[in-house]
């Protein structure tokens, strides 16, 4: 593997274990046991590797965020979009714990991180819409933006919210079907009565 | 007004202003024309000072955690809740901007908010139960469980959600009408009919 790219792979680890703020450039280099010198003619600073993995992050989310086009939606459409949400959110988890931090030192990476979301709850919507058409749920258009805006925020600041709620601050257990579920909740009762039974069936397993 | 106390209505006014970060014990006693020593000798440092806005924060949120005891609830009941609650975190909104940060910084802290987090859920239990006895609202337990979870994420969130998607970061523009609804929107599908069509009236003239 390159340098660069290992400079990057021991960052993320650092940065979600221990959150970005508490990790210098210099606790990096130590860790991969290289001279400061060696990272610094890789990256200007810790903000430029800290841009470079929301770059990575940015990649992995956009392919959760593509809607099915040809063909009619069922409620794993929805599963499968959660879980790849929320799975790229864990894997570069300490971009959102420390987002406001990390939003407000670079404007470049705030306006992608708006996009981002901007497109977490159009993909949602158009998601929605397709389950209304297949008679999967049922919602007005106005529900349908008010719904897929909420899945957008629990789906966002979930990690944070579970980790305030933690007794370990640092806790690196893996919550992601708990956010599932949580956002499954939002949906479930838009569902159709025979879909929301099974969804507690799924919901059950999924958390098991 | 004693000098302690115009320091701490100093110190919020340009915390929410600017961000606590970006402010420091200096600004706060030049913004009040005294001598960063008179600013020590009320408080230790600036972490002294947040702490203290935080537990009047905690009074203020407190009281908007009262579940009415000795009667039936209806929607209103719910609705003031969110109010108060919204209420509340606008007025201290400099702690919810910068919340892992803040919680970071002292662990009393952390431990007195995560109980707020629970007492907020709790309320949010209470008052859905006693919707579903007054029949305004039709839910099990466990989506009751679930739907205050939720409630409590948006309530907690929403105001960093809003400025993320905003384009002026440091926007004081209040959402809390926004948020309100959003909220209301979670709970909106387990209104029983004529109810719901009473929250959509309601929700739009509360938005006009």
């Amino acid at each position: 593997m390159k340098t660069s790219e290992r400079i990057l792979q021991t960052s993320l680890q650092l940065f979600n274990e221990h959150g970005a703020p508490r990790i210098t450039t210099n606790h990096i280099a130590d860790e991969m046991n290289i001279s400061p010198g060696n990272l610094y003619y890789h990256f200007r600073n810790k903000d430029e590797i800290i841009y470079q993995l929301f770059l990575s992050y940015e990649k992995k989310i956009s392919d959760a965020l593509q809607v099915p086009q040809s063909r009619d939606l069922n409620m794993e459409d929805m599963w499968l979009y959660l879980h790849l949400v929320f799975e790229s959110i864990w894997e570069y988890r300490f971009l959102y714990r420390d987002l406001e931090n990390i939003v407000s030192r670079s404007r470049k990476l705030r306006l992608r991180f708006k996009r981002i979301l901007e497109r977490k709850i159009k993909t949602a919507v158009a998601i929605f819409e397709g389950l209304v058409q297949t008679k999967v749920i049922q919602a007005t258009s106005e529900e349908i933006q008010a719904l897929a805006t909420n899945v957008a925020v629990v789906a966002t600041y979930w990690i944070n919210f579970h980790n305030i709620r933690g007794d370990d601050r640092n806790s690196n257990d893996n919550n992601l079907g708990l956010g599932v579920y949580q956002v499954m909740a939002l949906v479930s009762p838009f569902l159709r009565e025979d879909m929301r039974k099974l969804l507690q069936k799924l919901s059950h397993d999924y958390l098991d």
